[in-house]
């Protein structure tokens, strides 16, 4: 099955547009973990059995696990492992390279790590994103509009056909033809996000930035989905993970995730 | 001292511009290397040995050492841990995230993996580049237009002020406040090169594309290099790496190097 349609199906399963970005910081981890060998592992496994029911999919953000090296790689690994079946894997690495290296990545992200998406950067054009569609059952994400402040920086010049985070998009919906491609928009803009959907209403998109970055999640939503409010997973890390910092901090983290389910779910529906 | 400066040293000390990218297929490693248990890291050894006299840089691809998963990532570590002190590891991850996740990348990159210098993806601007720009010593090549066909895609489009790789460049010029900053630039685009030259005068410039992907060596050096021959590093990966694959393919990448430093030296002081 194309990815882009096993998605939508995880979410009606799940009841649920959420994506938790499993980005785990030591300085912000529950102090009583850092007695275990993997503080990390140890708090997503928590996070994993307090959540998984409430997601469609898990966010893994590889800076935060390479910053550790050949330790962090193993947690890495061991992360994923924990995750079950009915939830997605989306691997955040925005990587991309010539094709003759991007297919390597595209081994890495989906052979070693089990991914079933990744992220992917645009600038290097079409055959760097290219490896990565290969298995029409497996996921891309191409950056389109960040939610950072750089942003400004390249992504809002006008190229004449329009700025260049719409050509993005109207190139990513021009190479979605095995049906496994979609965006990533930051919740920060919820005026583009608009222009985005129009130029490619078929392609889903991954939505950071609500929450800590200050996006705003019902302009977003009525912005982003498509006409059945589906299309749009919202991914959400600081203020899910460190709900709490105590012996209690899983249940935490899951009533922070039922309320940001809840109250997409809300939202889209009404 | 600045990443910059240390890098002409460099330079002139090796009296070279060539820098090996050590990028090792297992399908194209001499054959008898497969009986050893980690075959990239043994061949890394025998080019290092043979060729560390003649380059001033190894340029690693990450790409090429992920798709390992774990097992890559020790042959990564071991293959840095090989290189004498006397020449600089380019990392060549072409990383970018907010800067928030930037700042772990820069710290993977330079804290465990020991590089001097990485390369960078533009895509997300100032925030995302900042972070592996904040020690001195340590250098960062940003991509500017790079040599696949997919280049065509963006960074040739016309933005008011210049082409995107343009704005890149002037970007890139403006951001180089601690002389850490570089652009990377495809030896497939010669013409465009004298442009960036002329917009970033102070940067160096690595530019691969040399050899496999058809790119003008000469070209490169004459519009590259600085008024003074230098700031230009050239990155050959396979045409040097496989020049054979018997008992003495380390000799025969050594030859390769040699002619190819030699070659370099000879243009750019004609």
């Amino acid at each position: 099955m194309e990815f882009n349609e096993r998605l939508r199906e995880v979410c009606r399963k799940k009841n649920s547009l959420l994506a938790i970005g499993l980005d785990g910081d030591l300085e912000k981890l529950p102090p009583f973990l850092m007695d275990f060998e993997s503080p990390i592992t140890e708090f997503n496994k928590s996070i994993i059995n307090a959540t998984a029911d409430l997601v469609c999919a898990y966010k893994i953000n590889t800076a935060f696990y390479e910053q550790f090296g050949i330790q962090g790689c193993r947690s890495m690994k061991k992360t994923i492992e924990l995750i079950p079946d009915d939830v997605l894997i989306i691997l955040d690495g925005k990587r991309a390279d010539i094709g003759h290296s991007s297919a390597k990545y595209a081994k890495a992200m989906f052979h070693e790590h089990k991914a079933d998406a990744v992220t992917v950067n645009p600038y290097l054009g079409h055959d760097s994103v290219e490896p990565f569609l290969f298995d029409e059952t497996k996921g891309v994400f191409m950056l389109c509009l960040t939610s950072n402040p750089g942003a400004n920086d390249f992504q809002f010049l006008k190229t004449g056909k329009g700025r260049l985070f719409e050509r993005v998009a109207e190139r990513a919906a021009a190479w979605n033809e095995k049906g496994n491609l979609g965006l990533v928009v930051g919740g920060t803009y919820a005026g583009e996000l608009k222009q985005i959907r129009e130029i490619a209403p078929g392609l889903p998109i991954l939505i950071p930035g609500i929450g800590t970055q200050g996006g705003n999640l019902e302009k977003s939503l009525r912005l982003g989905c498509d006409d059945k409010g589906e299309s749009v997973i919202i991914t959400v890390s600081r203020s899910i993970l460190y709900a709490s910092d105590d012996l209690e901090f899983a249940a935490k983290s899951r009533d922070a995730a039922r309320q940001m389910k809840d109250e997409i779910n809300r939202i889209r529906k009404s």
